[in-house]
């Protein structure tokens, strides 16, 4: 493909197009990438016209376009791993329209979750599947990427909330998926095609959102178990009864325990389940029923806790994620895991990965939304041990196989990107994937649209695992 | 295209294909179409094996297939208009395994909805989303029309319930899309894709449906309005206020009076609002909370209803299809329309209604999934009186183009089909359109799976409105 980028110059004013080393460098990483790839020039549209003549201007000349929001994903999504165009779309950061009347929020891309829950929350109502990485991500990532949350469990995704979206094609041209109505079986579903789609098929420029009330009554609370595998049956157990938990969390004792270390978060040296009730009457009774049904599984402790309490116990579930990166400098973490299983097998993979974590003397703390099944696990290996690296990098992708194995998915909602590509046609078949390449021709001939994501075969370059370390 | 069909008696057994006249011309039709176009053969798979190798001979040959289930579609979606195969599905028709442990069940495409509702209730589940017509209507019907309900209000769209779908495509290619998880963000969406296409891009041989647990509570009411005006302001009123309605469905004073006729339902001469409640805790709280919202919208009555005399409220409600097509039988109506609108806008589509039914002096009985914003209106004409079956068309037409200025949608849940090809642009843009049609063409290359349908430039055959018959 091309690097002739100078048109960008015609069309875009000096201070949105960005040469320098520092913005370079800025945008050849994600949170999941140690070294990445620079590319050619930033740029920052401020408008749709913008990302429109760009990306028209570099369809006709064949260079890569490639989207950047936060930064904050973990697969190498938004690395440029064949050069070209960053295009970051930060600056298209306002919230366009609150109708409370539709329950609809109109935002472009680069607006982050505050900025949602703040428009949302004047006119009492909220974004229900926001991530729990919704402080320090944008609504287009988690559009891109599919995202999902710690609400899921009772509210869906991301996705099930996205009502229309304005979608920039790589030839420039501008197209409206989905509907402002709730529902519609008015020709293809590109709507959810582009969702998840990583920005290969087209970059989003506007978005409506769906919106909830706020429910009246809110509570959390806190069970502690004898055992992991206590913990889990316990989840699989309340999902099952059908006990309407609006957020439901599994912690491993090492997580906690990374956690205690990071925050100062006094977390108990056991396995242990948060969970939080929404609901506008009835509450107690429905905490009354969770709580009889995790009483079969043994717990140590089941504790409702005041909102101040709560509020620290959520945000120290929000920041595993740096407990564990920041627990042990002299260990690397592998990306974390991601994967989702039917909520029959939850049990039998959380037993599996703690076996291999066994097997193979290696420190995998695991947590996550555990209601749908999903579970982040961390392989921390010593980078300068290769034969560990290489046994947790066995461990991690045994893990994938497993969870394939049993009907689920080798990422529940932090995409392909570059860390998954392996995995796509063990999950997918060669028929599908093949279509899915279909797909993305037929939707951008050239290939400019964040090349090297995705599919196995588009590009060579690799991120570097942690052996590369010990070089 | 070829109508060359010799091959399939290689294939298959000889009592699975038919070329008698009584089946070619049962094939010929749905629901909303009189006279429709006969296929040069019936085929009756009974396997995924069976659909693929007719699939791949028929895609050798360039003969088309269609497929087919109940018949029960309103928009000619199945009327195979360049004849070929029609593919009768409904053979396969077998539940293939209940996983109450995953709140899941496997189908084939060919299943209804009673054999669903069995299949989840021994196990103290039901299938949330089936559609009002589910009792008629097949699984793979309402995945390819991206059929919804009357608890999508609550529960959402049959889509919403799709974990996994195993689809044949064009070339006779196998592939399974989704997860058996609840969520993934691997790879391209190609499950929602293919809900909602119509046939147009593959043929669903199995399903894989999430469950829900039955509600402890339900309970069901009816509110009664002085007018058209109060009755569609209380149900947006309702929506907008968050509660938490199971169904809340609105019947015009035409509907209910044409269903005293067909049913002898005894329901009075006014406006009305159906609702029903499903909780496990608290049910009396909510069904005081909606009592309050309805009230500031001077209800001449609300009353809760017992579960018989209730089930025969909802009886009378899902019968007014047939209610309305045999009131009068010098009347015949168009096609019913299905529009969807965002539900601030949905008093104003009511009203701008029945401002044409006064100005085209013309009976429109409205009702429909209220808390969508979902209107099923009927224009009645008379075919004799060619200036009537004008206005009549007209105004069916102006109604669509209403629902799409307030940003809505042509068709909540019929389908495009034969009969709203000519609002697909009209919705979804030039450009949108152009990139739906490559995508059909990246799916099925020689155009074999059900030609005619959704793209207005695809065939030429249209389907006869009511104005044949003066002739």
């Amino acid at each position: 493909m091309s690097t002739e980028t100078d048109f960008l110059g015609e069309l875009l004013d000096d201070e949105q197009i960005a040469r320098g080393a520092d913005a370079l460098r800025e945008h050849s990483t994600d949170w999941g990438t140690e070294d990445g790839v620079e590319p050619d020039v930033v740029v920052y549209p401020a408008s749709t016209e913008d990302v429109s003549a760009s990306l028209a201007g570099a369809n006709k000349r064949k260079v890569p376009v490639t989207p950047y929001a936060a930064g904050t994903s973990l697969e190498g999504n938004p690395v440029p791993v064949e050069g070209g165009i960053s295009m970051n779309l930060t600056r298209m950061n306002d919230v366009l329209a609150v109708r409370p009347e539709d329950l609809q929020l109109d935002v472009e891309p680069g607006v982050m979750g505050p900025a949602i829950e703040d428009a949302a929350g004047e006119h009492g109502l909220f974004f229900p599947p926001l991530p729990s990485s919704g402080d320090i991500s944008t609504i287009g990532g988690m559009i891109a990427n599919a995202a999902s949350g710690m609400q899921t469990v009772k509210y869906g995704e991301v996705a099930d909330w996205i009502r229309e979206l304005e979608v920039v094609l790589a030839d420039g041209s501008v197209i409206t998926v989905g509907t402002k109505a709730v529902k519609t079986s008015s020709g293809y579903n590109l709507r959810d095609l582009i969702i998840g789609s990583e920005g290969t098929l087209g970059i989003v420029t506007r978005a409506t959102l769906g919106l909830a009330g706020r429910p009246r009554q809110i509570r959390g609370g806190r069970a502690l178990f004898p055992s992991l595998g206590d913990a889990a049956a316990a989840v699989t157990d309340v999902v099952q009864s059908g006990v309407d938990v609006a957020k439901i969390e599994l912690i491993d004792t090492e997580s906690a325990m990374m956690s205690n270390e990071y925050t100062g978060a006094d977390l108990p040296d056991v396995p242990m389940v948060f969970v939080e009730f929404h609901a506008d009457h009835g509450i107690d009774e429905e905490i009354a029923y969770c709580e009889s049904v995790l009483a079969a599984h043994d717990p140590l402790e089941f504790e409702l806790a005041d909102e101040e309490t709560m509020d620290s116990l959520w945000r120290a579930r929000r920041d595993l994620a740096f407990a564990i990166r920041s627990w042990n400098l002299d260990l690397q973490p592998l990306v974390p895991g991601d994967v989702t299983v039917p909520i029959s097998e939850y049990g039998p993979t959380i037993a599996y990965i703690k076996s291999l974590e066994d097997e193979h003397d290696l420190l995998m703390p695991c947590f996550g939304h555990a209601g749908d099944g999903n579970i982040h696990y961390t392989v921390l290996v010593d980078p300068t041990d290769s034969d560990e690296v290489e046994r947790g990098q066995q461990a991690y992708s045994d893990i994938v196989d497993y969870a394939l194995s049993v009907g689920g998915t080798a990422t529940g909602e932090h995409g392909i990107g570059l860390g998954k590509r392996k995995y796509l046609e063990r999950e997918h078949g060669a028929a599908a994937v093949a279509l899915m390449q279909r797909v993305k021709d037929s939707f951008d001939p050239n290939g400019i649209l964040n090349p090297g994501k995705i599919f196995p075969g588009d590009g060579e370059w690799e991120r570097a695992d942690p052996t590369d370390y010990d070089s």
